[in-house]
């Protein structure tokens, strides 16, 4: 079976983000007031053969101990679908 | 109302993804076969003020079209919660 994996990589909280702090800072200039906590990550995306969804996800877990995310400053949250669904969210089409 | 924003910007199809590129061509020789068409987006999180969530939504919309993303190159998807909710997906807590 084929498979459509979704992985977040953020960093753990407590560890430094300049980037999100950088988007933070240049927000009320734009206009945008209130906005805080923000933090940034990567996703990756990506499709995959695997039997069933659990060996999938296991797959892709150890991806990312061994490539995707550095587990001493990042967590990464990892979701898997059968090919043919679709995830939740909406799509705003920018 | 409190709501966190939930923002993925990702290359548009068919604009050149050479991070996903590398990953892409590194999991064989760590030993992950049959992974295709790996890409690479931004995630970013934060905490927003707004009336309600459509106000919410529109707020994050303009954010993404003003600072987040490029819309030329980049497509953006925009999910709000109201703080307390949680959002779908497996932590697995790496």
């Amino acid at each position: 079976m084929r498979f459509a994996v979704h992985v977040e990589v953020s960093p753990l909280e407590g560890i430094a983000d300049p980037e999100g702090e950088t988007i933070e800072r240049a927000l009320p200039a734009l206009g945008f007031e209130g906005v805080r906590h923000v933090r940034l990550g990567k996703v990756v995306r990506f499709e995959m053969d695997a039997d069933d969804a659990e060996r999938a996800e296991e797959r892709a877990v150890e991806m990312c101990r061994r490539l995707l995310a550095n587990p001493v400053i990042e967590q990464a949250d990892v979701s898997v679908a059968a090919l043919g669904d679709r995830r939740q969210g909406s799509d705003l089409g920018l």
